[in-house]
């Protein structure tokens, strides 16, 4: 298990749909990953810890701000972006979804929504990962329907005080700012403020005994009287459904994530079956062995093309809602199934995660469930397709649908976050 | 029933990735197939006879020779040929395997293996559907294994003397000119030929009871003493390899069938759910359906990217049989849950043909097992991704594969065929 | 295919928890069906035809009013008419639902809810299969909500007037007698009625370009102003819940159908793959194959459990309406597996009906949507696992659940059905 | 989280088909586990380690030495030994193992094949839990095809000599004896040893970083010429099949526990789904979520009646190898599926451990994987089912079958092995 294994996973050719500035984010990052991270990340892993000895490395791979421009950020393209995602989570899920809090939700919504100065001044040393950054949205109470949130923002003299809960945010444990949503108590409009590590009333406790994307610091959150200044405040956001600009690119994301684990364990799965032998052939040589083998290849080819279509309709400004919730949905419904193959194919190796398959089987489990579990993503599908909110109550004849109705995956219930 | 839905499979635009041309091709099959064919085909189907009525119309189309240049064919690109190949199926599997049996099988051999006088005799008809032609080469014995084919051909006085069976031979019951493989007496090597229809020596009988492609007319087709003038020899072809250029642009088009199957299945279950009511609401309304739609969904947007991918690898000369081989397996794989999925969305009604689901949920069993099953595919496959061929006896250790281990699917066991 | 295959699906030993009376009628009827009917049978399927020459031989088989006791009926053990259930689908599907519908539903209504007269007048001639009878309940805009039915019986001189329409009527076509569920116009509740061959205001057409089942001729009735004498209403019946009791046990004998499907398709496959040869050994000696063919069988193993355990526990008292609706959808759900599975273990000749496993693979779609389908038995069985109904309109916070929402599969919305 | 949810998963009566004692044994066990592991056993896992600590607390329960009679052994019947399985592994899966491993391999092997001085020696401190049992058979090269182990027995002046690797061993690392399985160096058979915790030439090293049954110990066994008396050979064993009569029983064992974990997880889920609430309604209102919860419960039904009927097989002297890979293969299958079900039933929290469902989840993988993988054996039964033997080459044509084929789960090439 020294060394990660060469790719051959890549049967569709997938560079030639890349420019050149993608292709070399995407060697410049396997590179990395396979010499750095591959050899020591299983540990880390077992223990449930966050590898802080590999930041200032990954700060050399110059990736921090993703798709953002200016402050020191690299203003990739979005499917350059995606190319380090799935690079990264090729070897790591955990190190892809702390790069993903970091980027695509924390600087994201900084570089989108804040202000000059909160961009001037917290942007460069992110970029660099000095600082790393947590987005707090999530509540204990309110998972799926994220727009219940019920965190609450006073406004005080000379700033805000927060007050409230937050659940499964990650890096929050030892992250520099996290963004916090909250609903304001006069209006209640939801905003979002910026609280830096340490400030009083703020109060992060690791959730413990994951089995997936162990590394990874998932914090529940609680807010008492937390004060905060007025400047923490992120003037671009004055409803829920700010939350969107912001989402539309981090789904993205997030459907790249299953095509960069399922890459990997291909890659470990096929070189396992070729050294491993039983009854006197390799593995590689069973019909049942290949069969797997196949399905894994065929659905790797599939995730890629689904998040590399989705990602361009994002460029042309044609994607909308529902076909990103789809996509994210399809993709880690077969990340899911490779996942499930990978783990069988290694046998009693499939359940020791030094061998980088059993880890990722756990991953996985994660990104079906986060940012929309595959059932909320598929009924904002399904509402699309259909014209009708299935989410809750379905309405009753002749009554037109509630706006209570949209209220979830970044749409709020209240009239005010739909102007 | 009366009119076929509107077309809602489409999400990710695919239209972005067609040229003007592929466009053009693709709705006016479209129109065609909604106008002409979706109203009468059930009816066919159910009596399990061919619609000759539609040929005429379907001549003014100008589908006839598909990607052929010259001699009447209209020299289309292998995408613009593949749109004919969804739209045709979206409404109806069996016009669409009629016409694949028609193009890329029979005319495509005579175009790329045939003599200038039997392209320019031949082609011009058949580009007009004034003839139809059929291609023989599967057995009783050898479905998988094509390559072990025992009909015969002897060199006797002024041409040839063809014995033996060919079974599942599509069109054959009426076409003009059937394309018959048969291996030479004297050098064992595989030649074609081409046969009249009314030749002395051949007979040919309708299988019945066919649950699927009930419109196609497959025969069994005995060949007793059948002699051909020396002018039926198609001069291209030598041995067994030569299938391996025309299989693989059909092989493709065969991948591109399920994708349109599902679009059609997909918009129908789309319309129904959305008209038929239970429990006071449409049954669109329901999560249950929703989920079920929207990975019906999810998977058409997959099965479109992959054989589009396919096809462009085929266009650069990049493409290898493997490749073709994986994706066809998972193309029928996943279109076969599309079919599954449509079907029980229409609860009662989708056991009615009327209904079209019905019976594109029967023809997609044909899909997935012609042109190579499931699992022959899948092997195909991953032979090339283990290096080891697994569809017969495993080599022993120490001795190196046989060729009769590449006796399949286009690979000829006779060394003379590999040259 | 002359002979049907020997059963090899027995590998828990069935037979040790029969009676011998039981073991009897399984044996009985399994030679019948392989002797009879397997060599027919699949020629009928094709035309869409119900096999009246076999009706006669039927009949000697005495298996006519299967549970029931007295007026000419065997008076069965449940586990008993099971066993006839599976040998008669092992070989047809069709025979199985016609035998159904005649003896679980209609004989079966009769029996339990008719008058002394009725059953001492139509039970004999019934048991002898010299009168056939079919069963109606479902109407064309209530399948799932089969409670809501519309059709009305209005009180006139001398008898009731039958108002609407039914669908998806088995036998109704041939049958000498049809059970008439109507809701009386007076008082909403829901009575069942006797209308015979003939009756004028009496129409029956039969349901064309099915794909499942095709034996069964399954009609479109219509009623318009029938008139029928007060005798013909069975007393027993006075509101929707009395479906309950004859429901109770046909959900059961369709919960034993796909076991009996199941058997057929593997002991085909089973011979099938030992006797076709490719790649120079026999399908059965291919990894792939043998994975699928085991699946299979243990498919059927605790298909066979369930059903078994199910009767068990109705033989006791102890059966729920839940209890018998999970298992309807649980059995349907791995049969349809096994379907899918034979289906492609038979490669091409795996669409040919024929070789009967086409024919079973089509059928099963029938019953896995027939007597619910298998998302509303899902959804019945889930309302007693978590105590909400899930069928319609989720019931507002703090609202009690509105009867409504107890309409379905046997329980009625009418109040007045529920005491 | 603090109590473990009642029992809701029995909706068959289970109970009906078990003795007195055998419904005291399961009542017994579960009231064990439910107080004193469920409170604690997360956190363990979590940490990777055996929780010694329960030991006595087990004692006291008398389950040590299952089945076997005397010495101290409770003597249970098959299916009660079963019910402590399945109650173990309804609250954890390592637990279930540890007392297997102990109990259906080690102590049954010195029960069954031991001498009396053995038997009277070891037992009674074992069946009390004071002496912990291991069991080691596979090996670092040798795992699917355990018969080829190449561990080896030299006879020396007053013992043994014995050399070589095992690996996967469960409970060595602190087991005070381990049953080693080796192969003698003059005559070829196989025979077994006893070795003694601290034994000079006995190395154990804990095997880390596993994702499944985190608290089962186990360990890479390196042996260098590590000398035991004569009175360390079991008597009882002379060849590589005694090992059948111990994997006879053990494998039942086996193919109950994904029963106990079905049956928790599904408890876990159900009540969860009541609990918890998103958009205003608890998640046991939703459709998509009751579906899931059905399948989950369908499939214990099926996997339980499985179990029981191969353990009543088995008492009547009935049961085959074959079957009972099928059985275990096939309950894992559906196992495997209850725990994604239940996992995604979760939503977030069932990526904590602290739920027990992602314990679970993971905790299958490695039931799926060991005594038999999920392939090896299908693989078995399909032999059985088919007459031929797929696990490597298959036979030439006209060849008969060389015993090198049979050489698997339990059935040795050497000749000497199959008398």
């Amino acid at each position: 298990m020294s060394a990660f294994p060469p790719a051959t996973h890549d049967v569709f050719a997938l560079d030639q749909l890349l420019t050149d500035e993608e292709k070399e984010i995407k060697y410049r990052t396997r590179a990395f990953m396979e010499r750095e991270v591959a050899p020591i990340i299983a540990d880390y892993w077992e223990r449930a810890e966050f590898p802080h000895e590999l930041v200032p490395k990954l700060a050399k791979l110059r990736l921090g701000g993703a798709t953002l421009k200016g402050n020191g950020c690299p203003g990739q393209s979005l499917v350059g972006a995606a190319m380090a995602v799935i690079e990264i989570a090729r070897v790591d899920g955990s190190m892809s979804t702390f790069l993903m809090v970091h980027n695509s939700l924390a600087m994201l919504t900084i570089g989108l929504l804040g202000s000059e100065e909160q961009k001037t001044q917290l942007l460069p040393r992110m970029a660099t990962l000095e600082s790393v950054a947590a987005w707090a949205l999530t509540e204990p109470s309110n998972g799926s329907d994220a727009s219940a949130l019920t965190t609450s923002a006073k406004k005080v003299e000379g700033g805000w005080e927060l007050n409230g809960k937050k659940r499964w945010i990650g890096n929050a444990t030892f992250a520099e700012w996290i963004v916090i949503w909250a609903r304001r108590a006069d209006t209640g409009d939801v905003n979002a403020f910026l609280v830096k590590k340490g400030t009083p009333g703020l109060q992060t406790r690791k959730i413990e005994n994951k089995i997936a994307l162990r590394c990874v610091q998932n914090a529940d959150i609680r807010l008492e009287s937390c004060w905060v200044p007025d400047s923490a405040r992120l003037p671009g956001v004055n409803s829920f459904k700010d939350t969107n600009v912001v989402l539309a690119i981090s789904r993205i994301m997030v459907a790249w994530q299953p095509v960069g684990l399922a890459m990997g364990v291909y890659d470990m799965a096929n070189r396992y079956l070729r050294q491993r032998e039983q009854f006197g052939n390799p593995l590689a040589a069973y019909q049942i062995n290949q069969e797997k083998l196949q399905r894994m290849l065929g659905n790797i080819q599939a995730m890629t093309l689904m998040a590399w279509r989705l990602s361009k309709l994002y460029e042309q400004g044609k994607l909308d809602h529902a076909t990103s919730a789809m996509t994210k949905a399809w993709n880690t419904l077969r990340g899911r199934e490779v996942m499930a193959l990978g783990r069988e194919l290694l046998g009693g190796n499939g359940v020791v995660s030094d061998f980088l398959v059993a880890k990722s089987f756990n991953d996985m489990e994660a990104i079906f469930t986060y940012e929309g579990t595959y059932e909320v993503n598929a009924l904002v599908a399904g509402r699309q397709a259909t014209g009708i909110a299935a989410f809750k109550a379905l309405p009753k004849k002749g009554k037109k649908q509630s706006t209570a109705d949209l209220a979830m995956a970044g749409q709020s219930p209240n009239p005010k976050d739909q102007q």
